[in-house]
């Protein structure tokens, strides 16, 4: 941690922040400079939690210098990890790729789209029974009835079975059913959820909240594998930003910056990044072309009636189509799926 | 709603677009432009929900109409609400200053602050027992034990008292404690978390999310309402933006945006939204310029030792120094405390 | 300066960067602490302009520790400054009302415009004779016309008048016929504009940039100053964020920013904050409860035919009624108009 | 253009609007529904240019049917253009890489970087000779010098040379060495220069505002065609949003959208977008995967003594290893450098 002072900062209070600081049995570095001086503070912060340094006379700002996440900070885990889910893995050498409706709408639906995705190469089947909605009058998921419907298809396909969860008592339903549980945008900051999903025994996959940095979104990640689950695998969905063209903007640059903080998989989802169909294919190959784990897309047997976000829907045509075009590029990023 | 079809629609695609129309029941007028068609779809819109007609054949776009919150829109309850909480209200006239620690830290802290900010005019204690915090190693609350002070508080002042509460859990205890619950930004689109507050029988302080559009915003608050609870408060407490001179942007348009928008009283948080302790009292004037309900500010009996948010927390001197200079931006104002 | 280099930097390493700073005349102090190391550079960092250290063998990062305005800077200049322009001075004590058309029309509506905003209270006319507009098929304005108008306005009313300048050529132009240049949000960061700006003999009203953060708009005030041109007036007319409920997002919090890192005079542009005629008010009364020195406001004879900005513009009457009601709250504030 | 009516406006309203549209000679189509009566204009809307009817008694809001750019527009040219530069073309089925310093230090540093970035693919030459610089003490460029050298690069190597303006003087000098004129994003609504460049009879690489949407970028790319100078390429090099782990964050999308919005070339510049060196290479990849015509890169001898943006900047190695590593994704994409 480093105390920048005031350029008229006295003596006595540069004193008074050194005393302070080493009463807490931390080490003080000073740099007096002709416009500043810097107070270098050596040894471990959270000693100095409760003194708000801020706020102390002559303080101008403090600068972080090391990140607040531990375990899921690459600096401590040089290695990529690998995330065991069900029958399978995510992480490097492999491009996962999950697919299914955005809300589990019928078991004839689900049943249909399983056995769909899994012939164009998808491992895991996404699905939501618990659907978190702007508004509360529009379709608000099959809830446990859509959970069954998953295990079914599970054990009809092999595919692994994904559920994203909005409480405590979704996850204890969820975890009858399904192979890994998703954190969505909304609740990245739900940190009751976070802690509850760690500790569940399967794994999560969170998504970055809708304005969340990835600095924040680590630090919740960090929430889940603190409470003893480290298996998070991260997803980048959209950020919310002023252009108004698609839904929310992809922020493909964070596969890079977070390959390069932390061991975790991450993967894309395209369909919410992006809100409309057309654009879903190009920004499922850029996604790979970043180096991302794998991708999670919407599919629908019937996009036109689907009862949530269809305008971003593949067809089970398109799907199939979309899974050909990429299988060039995973052999370009040395993955296979 | 209004669909807006593609220069290039074929008659067959309008068609095709007017019959699904009028196959739900609705009334379709059609303008054919020079360049482009447009189909005003007339009658209830909800009986389309389940068509995406966003990705029928020449469709361009589809523009609302109508906001999708009813019981928080103004245009159905034109006069703004007062709403009750504990022995005052909330709402035109009034200033309701509500004050106190961002966490509540132990009996003795939270007793003087009652005294202190009951002293200068506050009407509500605020203080935080579920504190969520961006990492996990940080302070989280002293959870019931911290209810049970803010209680005693009540007691010993006749302050209402406003707790946030994280989760169904916190909300079950919150309830026998407190006068006013308080969703935080981090929850305002935890929708379980709404709903579960709208079966509560008292009233909600609802923040804005990090995010959050004003239209999300009244779409959160239409989940509590709907749920039976009409009694909603909305807090402004700062958006987040590319600038960083302050921790969040006060979005101070948003008050006069919501008072056209909705009858429900809006407050603003000076403190949360600027992250600085010299920037609350101007922005605390301001909020009352603006036309807003109340204030929430946060004071500590030392901020320098604050275990949360100390750096923009308010001594009691400075929180009475404050509240005797927005006295007379009260009366400018039409409201008294 | 301070460079925070990674955990697992070489000693090595750590030694080229410290000799490298100190070949460049500066001195080095070194903290090592058990999980990074931290150079602290003392002396004028611009000696090391080309040494980039980001990029040197084992640096993490490089922190800033002192701003590069110095002319805007209240470090050197603490005491607010007071602008003198035509007949009148803007900064404390004064509450500069500068009202206009957003766009001259014709000799009649301005002159008209101007006897209406100076019977209200207004000192300065505005009016665009340059208009940077989105499409290049929107009116454009009247250019040099436009500005003889101002001139003949100028004389029959005793106003101070003040004109958006787009191009060398209009620099030249305007300086002839006007009190004070407007450098507009779209123009913040061209450099060249600034130049000029900063060599003409009459003050200038720099706007914040759409996105421009507070340390960026400071720096382009520099640009002027810097040319020998220190009669800089700030004016905050709102920030690009994702909220399109009003036009921009008035940054309300920029005036007490300002107000904290320097000594020039900040005015506020409710009327392109919002782009809606009913918020102008509101926030009118909150740039002065704020600590603003004036307020920048868009009048028109005939909002209904106004050929730009029309949706914003108030007729006399309410801008006659809006310097009423705003007269209290700039004596709570210690101005006067 | 649907004008949207207010639920409570009056039959009188609704008459004044519909005789005001006609009065223009325009058509009108009514939908009265239940809730709201729906104002639907046929016909060239810019007839009502100074009629604002977003303030017309009754009137809730303006719903824009068409878009306000045509030349650029994909409906009314909906083939890709080939724009042709020096002794090459931007456009389909070929990917174009422009890549030199930041700025031009020295004829020996562009000479070099000249044969370097030739050598491993690039068939543009870049170079900044007018540097627009946050801060008025940073090295502010060659000017007319470094256009010179720019030209003795071209002749030196075959390669086409390409130069940001900024500025009419600029424009002036460099249509006389260069082979492409650039406009950078803090120029981008610089309407005054896109006018300018507009009449110049060289191509023009447009980039995208620090903030622009999508939309603005369209017409600012118009406002130079408007001129007759229809040679117009664009170029995505990141948005400013509120993440910070990047200088900007390059919006992926954009590429996709403008395809279907536009049918100019475009172009990414990864450098820019991110300023960190290590995430240049995904990005390119990214681009190319996207579907861009071409990127943008910074090459540098020696980057850690750059003048300007050395932390981005890719020795010549580097840039070889990268061009090498994009043959494959531009072979899948269908293009050839």
């Amino acid at each position: 941690m480093i105390i920048i002072m005031k350029p008229d900062a006295s003596q006595e209070a540069i004193a008074k922040i050194t005393s302070l600081v080493e009463a807490n049995g931390l080490q003080v570095h000073l740099s007096r400079g002709s416009e500043v001086t810097i107070v270098g503070v050596v040894g471990d912060k959270t000693k100095l939690n409760g003194a708000n340094l801020e706020i102390a006379d002559g303080v101008e700002k403090i600068v972080a210098v090391t990140e607040s996440y531990k375990l899921a900070n690459k600096k401590f885990h040089p290695d990529d990890s690998v995330i065991r889910v069900g029958n399978t893995t995510i992480g490097p050498g492999t491009l996962t790729i999950m697919a299914g409706p955005c809300a589990i709408e019928s078991q004839d639906q689900l049943m249909q789209t399983a056995f769909a995705v899994k012939k164009a190469g998808a491992t895991f089947l996404r699905g939501g029974a618990y659907k978190p909605r702007t508004s509360p009058y529009s379709f608000q998921g099959l809830e446990e009835e859509g959970l069954r419907y998953m295990k079914e298809a599970r054990e009809a396909t092999g595919l692994n079975v994904i559920c994203e969860v909005t409480s405590q008592h979704a996850i204890e339903s969820a975890v009858k059913y399904v192979d890994m549980l998703q954190i969505g945008a909304r609740n990245m900051q739900n940190f009751e959820l976070l802690k509850e999903a760690g500790r569940a025994h399967i794994p999560v996959l969170l998504k970055r909240g809708l304005s969340a940095t990835i600095d924040e979104w680590l630090n919740a990640a960090e929430y889940i594998m603190s409470e003893g689950n480290e298996n998070v695998v991260l997803c980048e969905r959209g950020i919310r930003t002023y252009e108004t063209a698609t839904r929310n903007t992809l922020d493909i640059s964070a596969v890079p910056v977070l390959r390069s903080r932390t061991h975790l998989p991450v993967i894309v989802d395209p369909s919410h990044a992006t809100g409309v169909r057309a654009y879903v294919a190009p920004l499922a190959r850029c996604a790979i072309a970043a180096g991302a784990d794998g991708l999670m897309i919407e599919v629908h047997p019937n996009p036109a009636c689907a009862l949530s976000d269809g305008p971003q829907s593949l067809t089970f045509e398109q799907f199939e189509q979309l899974t050909g075009e990429l299988r060039p590029y995973a052999d370009l990023a040395g993955r296979s799926f």
